[in-house]
């Protein structure tokens, strides 16, 4: 057939592929080339002087799992660490449903107003299944998303928590590099990652419904713990006798609580985010907070054991990474659960034989 | 000198050392040896048939420093492990000063009399530090420790939390194969032994005073929310009504706790171990729970998962224990943490510095 073709008369040559129009292409190439080429100098110093765009950029190397990005990453942090930790971090928690994103506009735009600059981070190790249920909907920030004074980044992305909070508490250091005094992380409140961001703000609110007792089963035990506030939210209309009850449960219940190293007695207030009550209250309690524990030192003493804790939860992260990426690891391990949940050999023993399997 | 003194007649040769009592030396050699030859099939099929003078020898084994011991210990808990499993296990806590033993005492006595076998362990890894402050003046618990069908063993000592956990474990199981059928452990309510105990017993209960509020000071947070039950003791005499105001107020506050994977909603219940009141309702609350338990199969299934977690810990444990006895990881770790503490570096690129000295 084919010579037959070619024989043909009929026969057309194929056309030339057209030229890609070089115009387009190039300037692709140079935008993505002025991104590349643009120094870790060059961002940390756009960063320090307010560029919100630099400090998108900065945060999405922060956030790359490409090892190309780590080390420049790396040398942004660095740079921009004397410039950071002059910020008051707040950490915003509770469950779905109970009102986060409404609180956060109307708090974060009243702190704008107050002329501050606020910066909304969020930590969520399940946004990837949930793709992203926290902060992924921008539109419900309506306000603050078009604010100067703010700026909103929604959560990293990756599998492990340790990996996404990494991220977050490197991205908080670029944001006070760059000037936001004020960074509000939010977390959903059911999961291990409010110990995540306890352990990296100076005051940690519990966000909470009217209602009493119900509304709570969905908080992981061990959060009503952390808190140094909790606000019942959505004290509006006919809830407002609700949240007081409420509130007053809540109270007695802080009250059984041991004291915290904080010397801060945890305060329980109502709020609605929708008529804007309570909420200057709030940044005037946080204000007083602040006020307690820098007088009597743990603030600082607190952002010094958190660093450190940081240092150490990496390390032991990385430690143990190593441990079960191992050859052969992964199948040791299930061998010998399943060997001890028949009762076969006891925990210990069975531990020892993984254990052989990675020192050998 | 030496050679005057050889010659002079005045120099009497030295007397023989005088040879040991034969007696005394062979009677105690042979005592050791007889302990030593001992095999573990031995030891096992005596701990089995209820010879608590073996149980006491293997968990001595168990709790041995001894390398030459560690595979006879495993042996021997190898051995025991179809035996086993058959007990209920309750870890009770409480600060110092709460009454802990004259509750166990009494409660021991009660479930003796009942036909039960207790074995009561204790779990305490500052015991090397304050001597022996629980279960160690076994005086505090005169009746029980007389009692044939209880046996009584003090806390082992150790220097790691994960080391104490794990002899407590693995003490139980020779315990349970020797035919005690009730196990209680004791822990301080002032630490993370708690979570310990928490993970290898069926029913916790914490013992509290009267008083609302203070003595919960010297609770450290979340164990609360660990309990099953909440027993405010010494509730007698002048105490009753204080007592009785305390068991409300936990209700209360045990009410905003979520749910539990049990199912069991935590009761408070009021006892004098002293006037011997309330510790039978103790028992048939615990009855109703087991009951519960195994009908919804959590019983069961938090039996195995308690399994796989102590595997689980004592891999990363030892991982971690083997990193950081790495030489010059100490060294690497305080370098950072004071270039952390001064703001030199991020707690992140420390880390890496540190892991680069253990994994090059």
């Amino acid at each position: 057939m084919d010579n037959i073709n070619r024989k043909s008369a009929l026969k057309e040559n194929e056309g030339v592929v057209p030229p890609n129009s070089t115009n387009a292409s190039a300037i692709a190439a140079i935008q993505k080339k002025r991104l590349q080429k643009q120094t870790a100098e060059e961002l940390i110093s756009r960063i320090t002087k307010g560029d919100a765009v630099a400090l998108s950029q900065g945060i999405t190397l922060v956030e790359s799992l490409n090892p190309e990005h780590h080390n420049k990453a790396n040398q942004i942090i660095q740079g921009c660490l004397p410039f950071a930790n002059k910020s008051i971090r707040i950490g915003i928690t509770g469950v779905p449903g109970v009102g986060k994103s409404t609180f956060i506009e109307a708090f974060g735009s009243l702190l704008t107003s107050l002329g501050n600059k606020v910066a909304v981070l969020a930590i969520d190790p399940s946004s990837s299944i949930t793709k992203g249920s926290i902060l992924g909907d921008k539109t419900r920030m309506e306000e603050l998303v078009k604010n100067p004074n703010a700026y909103i980044r929604p959560s990293a992305s990756g599998n492990s928590l340790g990996g996404v909070a990494r991220k977050t508490r490197e991205s908080i250091i670029l944001c006070e590099a760059c000037g936001y005094n004020i960074i509000l992380v939010e977390t959903v409140g059911v999961g291990q990652s409010e110990t995540a961001v306890h352990s990296m703000v100076d005051f940690f609110l519990l966000l909470n419904l009217a209602g009493a007792g119900d509304e709570l089963q969905g908080i992981k035990r061990g959060i009503m713990e952390m808190a140094d506030a909790v606000v019942i939210n959505k004290a509006d209309g006919e809830n407002i006798k609700k949240a007081q009850l409420a509130r007053l449960e809540y109270v007695r219940a802080l009250h059984l609580f041991p004291k915290k190293d904080s010397g801060w007695p945890p305060e329980v207030r109502t709020s609605s985010a929708l008529e804007q009550t309570g909420i200057l209250k709030i940044w005037e309690m946080i204000q007083e907070y602040i006020i307690l524990t820098k007088e009597n030192n743990f603030f600082q003493n607190n952002r010094q054991e958190q660093n450190q804790f940081w240092m150490m939860e990496t390390i032991q992260e990385e430690v143990l990474m190593h441990f079960y990426n191992a050859p052969a690891i992964a199948e040791a391990i299930e061998k010998n659960k399943k060997a001890v949940q028949k009762n076969e050999i006891s925990p210990f023993a069975a531990a020892q034989l993984v254990l052989k399997t990675y020192f050998k």
